[in-house]
């Protein structure tokens, strides 16, 4: 059985999702749909990316994922078809892949073009449902990738901030997304720290801004509630939290804001 | 492989939607369910219409439709299941079915009432879980219509707004649905405008109250972000747009306010 | 096809829902995944106790329930298998389980310790993911609880209010829930409430701390719209409403505020 994920910025209270749906059902009767997120902020590219890159490592090969976070939807941007690792996004060609794209490798990369795929009836303000889901299920139903459109050799990328070295042997990056528990989740991996102070990356104190977290814990609640706790997190990036806790909203902090390692 | 969807205002935060899924598996182990959305304003009969309408055209036959605001529960107020276009919709009979029956021929119409089909024993205030969803289940694994209860000739519609014509050759219309990017969906459709000015509704100016919008454009980006634009837009309908905005927000705008195109 | 569901605080915003399900995908392919919510209140451990415990009449044997409202994750707090009435739920050993726990006989109980049947990482921050998804996995594949770990003796039960007898014959309890609707649902059972006054619960008069409701009625609907009114609601507990209102907001209701019948 194979695998659609959806990824949108469409909200929850809508019939959006749904119809893509039914027209994902109508082409692909027994296909697997999951829903990663429909609360993406309203046209946040970066937001999207990230949420992507975290999914993409857990699911299995010829899954397909559709990412609709399309503000230039109905111009001139194209919509793309891009093969990593066995598995397939379709997505606008807005930046919504930079972070997969980062970290694993590109095996094909199409633009969608061929009309006879499509809804019979395109609107100018619905690609999600009138083309990417078509195309969609006739994938999940064993269409090869050719059919969608021509081989393309570029496609957008995000100009993201990467964290830089410090002079002392520390490390600068930022605030890159902020989660439903408040967690400031950086730029930060886990490899960058261990590069930067091998073996000994128990001395570095994280701080945010001006604000002194202390060094890498091993969880959470190695603070007692209520206090601040830097970890490296589930998504391998340096996080700060507060301990039950929410640690954007009591920092005031924002994608964006200074992490480093001092 | 059947599908069930369901349409509510029960939110997300509660084991009510759970409970329909139990019972709904329990009837049809191998159905499909489609959640359409469970965030309808509480009791917003309107609202739900409007979704329920627009999923309406993307399901295919044989989909049963599950649609719970229900602010009469445990009263007088009769079940119904309705047919339209080969698909079936399960709902208390209050106006939700309103705009699919404006725009589908009805099938058959009848009354929910054999209590053999029911969960074993009927909450007063719980309908969805206790009648709808077993209902819904039996449905789904071939069960006939015939089953449910006796046809009836008459059900509740709701008495909505319709655009009319203006003296001017243009037409005057109202907000009928504010989307989750504060679009504002109005009551005028496509063949409304091709209606009123054949040939040239690219002359037709859309106001929102006293504020010109400008004409119909094709799509959100056809204008700068931040700025106004008008768009027929997915629902196949009139509706104004803040290009990357949020124009129910700036507007203050609201279903039942009148957009004009003269 | 086996049942696995989900009841999480992880929100509805990030990736880490859709990776859990990504990880049981991978594990058991055909499995049915039901969403029971993922707003759980962060950290609220009495909130999902209450949902997982009304959840459990309504699905069938062989279900697995995976809840994750994890505080102490990382930490040595233990992950539990527990199966009653031949479902089985996972948990860390916070007292999620104690609702269930009270009303339904427990069968077995181990804690999950088998690292062979975990991901291949194991973050020290969402055991959901790297050791409760793939355990849920196997098991919807058929695997035999035995594998998880050894059988333990004793699990975190939370100390909730049970209600009391009244001198004068009435009940006392609190609000243990307020829903989506706002509506108060007490720790008061209709069991409860005929235990107290057998055949002549028609007599009783309800009350939030100082506030007379009324008599129980047969539902919201049976008082005027705006109206205040106690039922026994599908919950099969002791329920105070505004009929087509919210009446945590309107009375500044919450949880542990006191209900009485007199």
């Amino acid at each position: 059985m194979s695998i659609i994920t959806l990824t949108t910025d469409f909200g929850e209270a809508d019939h959006y999702i749904a119809c893509m749906k039914g027209v994902i059902l109508q082409h692909a009767p027994t296909v697997r749909i999951v829903d990663v997120t429909h609360v993406i902020q309203p046209h946040d590219v970066v937001h999207c990316a990230f949420v992507l890159r975290q999914v993409f490592d857990y699911f299995p090969e010829g899954t397909i994922h559709v990412a609709v976070v399309d503000p230039g939807v109905g111009t001139a941007r194209r919509l793309l078809a891009v093969r990593y690792d066995g598995q397939t996004v379709l997505a606008p060609d807005n930046g919504l892949v930079s972070l997969v794209h980062r970290d694993f490798v590109m095996e094909e990369l199409r633009v969608i073009q061929n009309t006879r795929l499509f809804h019979q009836e395109v609107s100018a303000t619905f690609h999600g449902r009138d083309i990417l889901a078509p195309v969609a299920g006739d994938l999940a139903q064993g269409m090869s990738l050719d059919n969608v459109g021509p081989i393309i050799s570029q496609l957008e990328i995000l100009n993201l901030e990467r964290p830089t070295p410090l002079p002392n042997g520390g490390i600068e990056g930022q605030v890159l997304y902020v989660d439903h528990f408040g967690n400031l989740i950086s730029n930060i991996s886990q490899a960058d720290v261990e590069a930067a102070a091998p073996g000994n990356t128990h001395l570095f104190n994280v701080h945010v801004g001006p604000l002194r977290v202390g060094p890498l814990r091993a969880t959470y609640a190695a603070v007692a509630p209520g206090e601040i706790v830097a970890v490296i997190g589930s998504t391998g990036m340096v996080e700060v939290a507060i301990n039950q806790g929410n640690a954007a909203d009591q920092l005031r902090a924002t994608p964006g804001n200074v992490i480093a390692l001092h």
